[in-house]
Protein backbone atom coordinates (compact mmCIF):
# COMPACT_ATOMS: atom_id res chain seq x y z
CA UNK A 1 0.00 0.00 0.00
CA UNK A 2 1.34 2.82 -1.31
CA UNK A 3 1.65 6.34 0.58
CA UNK A 4 0.73 10.09 -1.48
CA UNK A 5 1.30 13.04 0.22
CA UNK A 6 0.70 16.44 -1.54
CA UNK A 7 1.63 20.02 -0.51
CA UNK A 8 4.87 18.38 1.31
CA UNK A 9 7.06 20.67 3.26
CA UNK A 10 9.89 19.98 5.37
CA UNK A 11 7.76 20.02 8.46
CA UNK A 12 4.55 18.70 7.59
CA UNK A 13 2.61 17.54 4.23
CA UNK A 14 -1.26 19.00 4.34
CA UNK A 15 -2.30 15.84 2.76
CA UNK A 16 -1.20 12.35 3.21
CA UNK A 17 -3.38 9.45 1.35
CA UNK A 18 -2.87 5.84 2.72
CA UNK A 19 -5.26 2.93 2.41
CA UNK A 20 -8.30 4.68 1.57
CA UNK A 21 -7.71 7.07 4.04
CA UNK A 22 -6.78 10.52 3.94
CA UNK A 23 -5.15 12.55 7.02
CA UNK A 24 -5.11 16.21 6.64
CA UNK A 25 -2.94 18.25 8.86
CA UNK A 26 -3.78 20.68 11.31
CA UNK A 27 -5.17 23.56 9.34
CA UNK A 28 -5.24 27.02 10.41
CA UNK A 29 -6.53 30.08 8.78
CA UNK A 30 -4.20 31.11 5.92
CA UNK A 31 -4.37 35.08 7.04
CA UNK A 32 -6.08 34.75 10.21
CA UNK A 33 -8.59 37.93 10.87
CA UNK A 34 -7.83 39.08 13.81
CA UNK A 35 -10.37 38.10 16.84
CA UNK A 36 -12.41 36.73 14.93
CA UNK A 37 -12.90 32.93 15.61
CA UNK A 38 -15.88 32.70 13.14
CA UNK A 39 -14.36 33.91 10.00
CA UNK A 40 -10.87 31.70 10.67
CA UNK A 41 -13.27 28.51 10.84
CA UNK A 42 -15.01 29.91 7.53
CA UNK A 43 -11.47 30.04 6.06
CA UNK A 44 -9.86 26.46 7.37
CA UNK A 45 -13.03 24.98 6.43
CA UNK A 46 -12.43 26.72 2.59
CA UNK A 47 -8.76 24.90 2.38
CA UNK A 48 -10.37 21.67 3.84
CA UNK A 49 -12.99 21.70 1.13
CA UNK A 50 -9.58 22.19 -1.34
CA UNK A 51 -7.02 19.56 0.34
CA UNK A 52 -10.28 16.66 0.37
CA UNK A 53 -10.76 17.72 -3.09
CA UNK A 54 -7.00 17.03 -3.77
CA UNK A 55 -6.89 13.42 -2.65
CA UNK A 56 -10.24 12.22 -3.85
CA UNK A 57 -12.44 13.22 -0.92
CA UNK A 58 -14.90 15.36 0.08
CA UNK A 59 -16.42 16.73 3.30
CA UNK A 60 -19.37 14.00 2.69
CA UNK A 61 -16.73 11.42 3.44
CA UNK A 62 -15.46 12.80 6.46
CA UNK A 63 -14.50 9.96 9.73
CA UNK A 64 -12.83 12.14 12.63
CA UNK A 65 -12.90 15.57 13.14
CA UNK A 66 -10.71 17.25 16.08
CA UNK A 67 -11.33 20.73 17.04
CA UNK A 68 -8.71 22.83 19.16
CA UNK A 69 -10.09 26.23 19.98
CA UNK A 70 -7.47 28.70 21.81
CA UNK A 71 -10.32 29.95 24.01
CA UNK A 72 -13.79 28.04 24.73
CA UNK A 73 -15.14 30.90 24.20
CA UNK A 74 -14.91 30.81 20.36
CA UNK A 75 -17.30 27.66 20.87
CA UNK A 76 -20.15 29.17 19.33
CA UNK A 77 -18.68 31.13 16.80
CA UNK A 78 -17.12 27.98 15.32
CA UNK A 79 -19.92 25.84 15.11
CA UNK A 80 -21.93 28.33 13.95
CA UNK A 81 -19.77 27.63 10.48
CA UNK A 82 -18.97 24.00 11.19
CA UNK A 83 -23.10 23.20 11.50
CA UNK A 84 -23.71 24.88 8.55
CA UNK A 85 -20.48 23.56 6.50
CA UNK A 86 -21.33 19.61 7.56
CA UNK A 87 -23.64 18.21 4.76
CA UNK A 88 -26.56 16.94 7.18
CA UNK A 89 -26.50 12.89 7.91
CA UNK A 90 -22.46 12.92 6.92
CA UNK A 91 -21.00 14.47 10.39
CA UNK A 92 -17.74 12.20 11.21
CA UNK A 93 -16.62 11.78 15.25
CA UNK A 94 -15.77 15.04 16.52
CA UNK A 95 -13.89 16.40 19.19
CA UNK A 96 -13.15 19.86 20.41
CA UNK A 97 -10.80 20.89 22.99
CA UNK A 98 -8.66 24.16 24.00
CA UNK A 99 -5.45 24.56 23.13
CA UNK A 100 -2.85 27.35 22.69
CA UNK A 101 -1.89 27.24 19.29
CA UNK A 102 1.35 27.78 17.92
CA UNK A 103 0.97 31.70 17.19
CA UNK A 104 -1.33 33.55 19.42
CA UNK A 105 -3.36 34.90 16.03
CA UNK A 106 -4.41 31.49 15.43
CA UNK A 107 -7.70 30.93 17.18
CA UNK A 108 -9.10 27.40 15.24
CA UNK A 109 -7.64 24.79 14.47
CA UNK A 110 -9.30 22.11 12.74
CA UNK A 111 -7.71 18.20 11.96
CA UNK A 112 -9.92 16.03 9.42
CA UNK A 113 -9.28 11.92 8.79
CA UNK A 114 -11.21 11.12 5.29
CA UNK A 115 -12.38 8.72 3.33
CA UNK A 116 -11.28 8.19 -0.32
CA UNK A 117 -14.22 8.19 -2.07
CA UNK B 1 -15.79 1.67 1.07
CA UNK B 2 -18.90 2.61 2.13
CA UNK B 3 -18.75 4.74 5.27
CA UNK B 4 -22.11 3.86 8.25
CA UNK B 5 -22.64 6.24 10.56
CA UNK B 6 -24.41 6.14 13.91
CA UNK B 7 -25.95 8.74 16.41
CA UNK B 8 -25.84 10.56 14.04
CA UNK B 9 -26.40 15.00 14.98
CA UNK B 10 -25.65 17.85 12.62
CA UNK B 11 -22.38 18.72 14.52
CA UNK B 12 -20.71 15.12 14.89
CA UNK B 13 -21.75 11.48 14.79
CA UNK B 14 -21.25 9.57 17.85
CA UNK B 15 -19.47 6.51 15.54
CA UNK B 16 -18.25 6.26 12.45
CA UNK B 17 -17.02 3.15 10.77
CA UNK B 18 -14.71 2.63 7.65
CA UNK B 19 -12.55 -0.26 6.31
CA UNK B 20 -12.59 -2.14 9.31
CA UNK B 21 -12.33 0.63 11.53
CA UNK B 22 -14.55 2.61 14.27
CA UNK B 23 -14.07 6.03 14.64
CA UNK B 24 -15.36 7.49 18.17
CA UNK B 25 -16.23 10.65 19.02
CA UNK B 26 -14.75 12.30 22.23
CA UNK B 27 -17.35 11.39 24.93
CA UNK B 28 -18.05 13.23 27.80
CA UNK B 29 -20.37 12.03 30.69
CA UNK B 30 -24.19 12.40 30.18
CA UNK B 31 -25.07 13.78 33.38
CA UNK B 32 -21.43 14.67 34.75
CA UNK B 33 -21.29 14.11 38.55
CA UNK B 34 -19.68 17.65 39.60
CA UNK B 35 -16.60 17.97 40.16
CA UNK B 36 -16.10 13.88 40.47
CA UNK B 37 -13.67 12.84 37.15
CA UNK B 38 -14.55 9.19 38.27
CA UNK B 39 -17.55 8.89 38.22
CA UNK B 40 -17.49 11.05 34.78
CA UNK B 41 -14.64 8.49 33.63
CA UNK B 42 -17.36 5.01 34.81
CA UNK B 43 -19.80 6.94 32.85
CA UNK B 44 -18.00 7.72 30.03
CA UNK B 45 -16.65 4.09 29.65
CA UNK B 46 -19.67 2.53 29.55
CA UNK B 47 -21.21 5.02 27.20
CA UNK B 48 -17.68 3.94 24.87
CA UNK B 49 -18.53 0.18 25.68
CA UNK B 50 -22.53 0.27 24.01
CA UNK B 51 -20.94 2.57 20.89
CA UNK B 52 -18.58 -0.16 20.52
CA UNK B 53 -20.63 -3.06 20.25
CA UNK B 54 -23.05 -0.92 18.47
CA UNK B 55 -20.34 -1.08 15.71
CA UNK B 56 -19.46 -4.37 16.10
CA UNK B 57 -16.19 -3.72 18.24
CA UNK B 58 -15.46 -4.04 22.24
CA UNK B 59 -12.86 -3.08 24.46
CA UNK B 60 -11.06 -5.39 23.76
CA UNK B 61 -10.31 -4.09 20.30
CA UNK B 62 -9.25 -0.27 20.93
CA UNK B 63 -6.54 0.93 18.59
CA UNK B 64 -5.89 4.20 20.22
CA UNK B 65 -7.29 6.25 22.64
CA UNK B 66 -7.11 10.25 23.32
CA UNK B 67 -8.04 11.14 26.87
CA UNK B 68 -8.45 15.42 27.62
CA UNK B 69 -8.87 16.20 31.49
CA UNK B 70 -9.63 19.78 32.32
CA UNK B 71 -6.97 19.82 35.11
CA UNK B 72 -4.46 17.70 35.20
CA UNK B 73 -5.37 16.83 38.78
CA UNK B 74 -7.71 14.21 37.83
CA UNK B 75 -5.40 11.90 36.29
CA UNK B 76 -5.24 9.26 39.65
CA UNK B 77 -9.13 9.34 39.96
CA UNK B 78 -9.45 8.87 36.10
CA UNK B 79 -7.04 6.51 35.45
CA UNK B 80 -8.09 4.14 38.41
CA UNK B 81 -11.19 3.76 36.37
CA UNK B 82 -9.41 3.10 33.38
CA UNK B 83 -7.26 0.98 34.13
CA UNK B 84 -9.98 -1.35 35.87
CA UNK B 85 -11.82 -1.12 32.53
CA UNK B 86 -9.00 -2.15 30.25
CA UNK B 87 -9.02 -6.03 29.45
CA UNK B 88 -5.30 -7.12 30.50
CA UNK B 89 -3.36 -7.57 27.72
CA UNK B 90 -5.91 -5.81 25.67
CA UNK B 91 -4.37 -1.53 25.91
CA UNK B 92 -4.46 0.81 22.94
CA UNK B 93 -2.16 3.21 22.11
CA UNK B 94 -2.66 6.48 24.37
CA UNK B 95 -1.99 9.94 24.81
CA UNK B 96 -3.72 11.63 27.72
CA UNK B 97 -3.29 15.63 27.99
CA UNK B 98 -4.76 18.62 29.91
CA UNK B 99 -6.96 20.76 27.87
CA UNK B 100 -9.68 22.90 29.26
CA UNK B 101 -13.84 20.96 27.62
CA UNK B 102 -16.49 22.55 25.86
CA UNK B 103 -17.88 23.48 29.36
CA UNK B 104 -16.94 23.44 32.94
CA UNK B 105 -18.95 20.86 33.81
CA UNK B 106 -17.23 18.47 31.71
CA UNK B 107 -13.97 16.85 33.64
CA UNK B 108 -13.40 14.69 31.46
CA UNK B 109 -13.40 13.39 27.43
CA UNK B 110 -12.23 10.20 25.77
CA UNK B 111 -12.11 9.31 22.28
CA UNK B 112 -11.49 6.03 20.92
CA UNK B 113 -10.64 4.30 17.58
CA UNK B 114 -10.90 0.55 17.37
CA UNK B 115 -11.20 -2.81 14.99
CA UNK B 116 -14.19 -4.28 14.09
CA UNK B 117 -13.96 -7.80 15.21
CA UNK C 1 -7.74 -8.30 10.68
CA UNK C 2 -5.60 -9.22 13.70
CA UNK C 3 -4.39 -6.96 16.32
CA UNK C 4 -0.56 -6.93 17.29
CA UNK C 5 0.34 -5.11 20.62
CA UNK C 6 3.89 -4.39 22.04
CA UNK C 7 4.98 -3.05 25.13
CA UNK C 8 1.59 -4.06 26.71
CA UNK C 9 1.13 -2.35 29.50
CA UNK C 10 -2.35 -2.61 32.00
CA UNK C 11 -3.12 1.13 31.02
CA UNK C 12 -1.67 1.72 27.49
CA UNK C 13 0.18 -0.71 24.43
CA UNK C 14 3.16 1.57 22.89
CA UNK C 15 2.32 0.20 19.79
CA UNK C 16 -0.66 -1.48 18.29
CA UNK C 17 -0.67 -2.50 14.83
CA UNK C 18 -3.95 -3.58 12.73
CA UNK C 19 -4.83 -2.81 8.90
CA UNK C 20 -1.69 -1.93 8.16
CA UNK C 21 -1.67 0.99 9.96
CA UNK C 22 0.49 1.78 13.37
CA UNK C 23 -0.74 3.49 16.44
CA UNK C 24 1.45 4.71 18.71
CA UNK C 25 0.80 5.67 22.05
CA UNK C 26 2.01 9.61 22.90
CA UNK C 27 5.34 9.64 24.08
CA UNK C 28 7.00 11.30 26.24
CA UNK C 29 11.15 11.29 27.24
CA UNK C 30 12.66 8.49 29.41
CA UNK C 31 14.72 10.54 31.23
CA UNK C 32 13.63 14.11 30.96
CA UNK C 33 16.14 16.34 30.56
CA UNK C 34 14.46 19.03 33.14
CA UNK C 35 13.84 22.41 31.22
CA UNK C 36 14.98 21.15 28.05
CA UNK C 37 12.79 20.60 25.54
CA UNK C 38 15.27 19.97 22.51
CA UNK C 39 16.72 16.99 24.55
CA UNK C 40 13.35 16.05 25.59
CA UNK C 41 12.03 15.99 21.37
CA UNK C 42 15.37 14.27 20.81
CA UNK C 43 15.13 11.24 23.20
CA UNK C 44 11.76 10.77 21.67
CA UNK C 45 11.93 10.83 18.16
CA UNK C 46 14.59 7.99 18.88
CA UNK C 47 12.30 6.07 21.05
CA UNK C 48 9.64 6.70 17.81
CA UNK C 49 12.38 5.02 15.55
CA UNK C 50 12.82 2.12 17.99
CA UNK C 51 8.92 1.44 18.10
CA UNK C 52 8.02 1.56 14.68
CA UNK C 53 10.95 -0.15 13.78
CA UNK C 54 9.53 -3.10 15.51
CA UNK C 55 6.20 -2.44 13.77
CA UNK C 56 7.80 -2.92 10.69
CA UNK C 57 7.75 0.56 9.92
CA UNK C 58 9.78 3.44 9.77
CA UNK C 59 9.83 7.36 9.89
CA UNK C 60 9.47 7.94 5.94
CA UNK C 61 6.23 5.90 6.73
CA UNK C 62 4.37 8.69 9.13
CA UNK C 63 0.82 9.47 7.98
CA UNK C 64 0.05 11.71 10.73
CA UNK C 65 1.59 13.37 14.12
CA UNK C 66 0.09 15.23 17.00
CA UNK C 67 2.94 17.38 19.03
CA UNK C 68 1.76 18.70 22.53
CA UNK C 69 4.00 21.43 23.83
CA UNK C 70 3.65 21.84 27.50
CA UNK C 71 4.35 25.69 26.69
CA UNK C 72 4.43 26.91 22.97
CA UNK C 73 7.96 28.64 24.18
CA UNK C 74 9.28 25.34 23.21
CA UNK C 75 8.20 25.31 19.65
CA UNK C 76 11.30 26.34 18.38
CA UNK C 77 13.18 24.19 20.65
CA UNK C 78 11.17 21.35 19.42
CA UNK C 79 10.76 21.79 15.91
CA UNK C 80 14.88 22.00 15.01
CA UNK C 81 14.95 18.42 16.22
CA UNK C 82 11.86 17.41 14.22
CA UNK C 83 12.99 19.26 11.35
CA UNK C 84 16.24 17.39 10.99
CA UNK C 85 14.68 13.94 12.07
CA UNK C 86 11.84 14.43 8.98
CA UNK C 87 13.04 12.75 6.05
CA UNK C 88 12.74 14.85 3.18
CA UNK C 89 9.53 14.80 1.22
CA UNK C 90 8.01 12.16 3.67
CA UNK C 91 6.84 14.60 6.28
CA UNK C 92 3.25 13.61 7.64
CA UNK C 93 0.10 15.40 8.26
CA UNK C 94 0.64 16.70 11.77
CA UNK C 95 -0.79 19.10 14.28
CA UNK C 96 1.26 21.19 17.32
CA UNK C 97 -0.67 22.13 20.12
CA UNK C 98 -0.34 23.47 23.70
CA UNK C 99 -1.44 21.36 26.58
CA UNK C 100 -0.17 20.07 29.99
CA UNK C 101 0.83 16.82 30.01
CA UNK C 102 0.78 14.30 33.00
CA UNK C 103 3.83 15.28 34.74
CA UNK C 104 5.73 18.96 34.79
CA UNK C 105 8.79 17.32 34.23
CA UNK C 106 7.33 16.53 30.62
CA UNK C 107 7.15 19.47 28.27
CA UNK C 108 6.67 17.15 25.11
CA UNK C 109 4.63 14.28 23.90
CA UNK C 110 4.72 13.51 20.63
CA UNK C 111 2.11 10.85 19.04
CA UNK C 112 2.73 9.16 15.59
CA UNK C 113 0.66 7.04 13.43
CA UNK C 114 2.17 5.37 10.41
CA UNK C 115 1.78 2.73 8.01
CA UNK C 116 3.69 -0.77 7.42
CA UNK C 117 5.79 -1.17 4.76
Amino acid sequence: MTIVRKHVRQRLSQVVIHNGTVYLAGIVADEPVPDDPGAQTANILKKIDGFLAEAGSNRSSMLSATIWLSDMAYYDAMNKEWDAWVPEGCAPGRACVESKLAAPKYKVEIRITAAVV
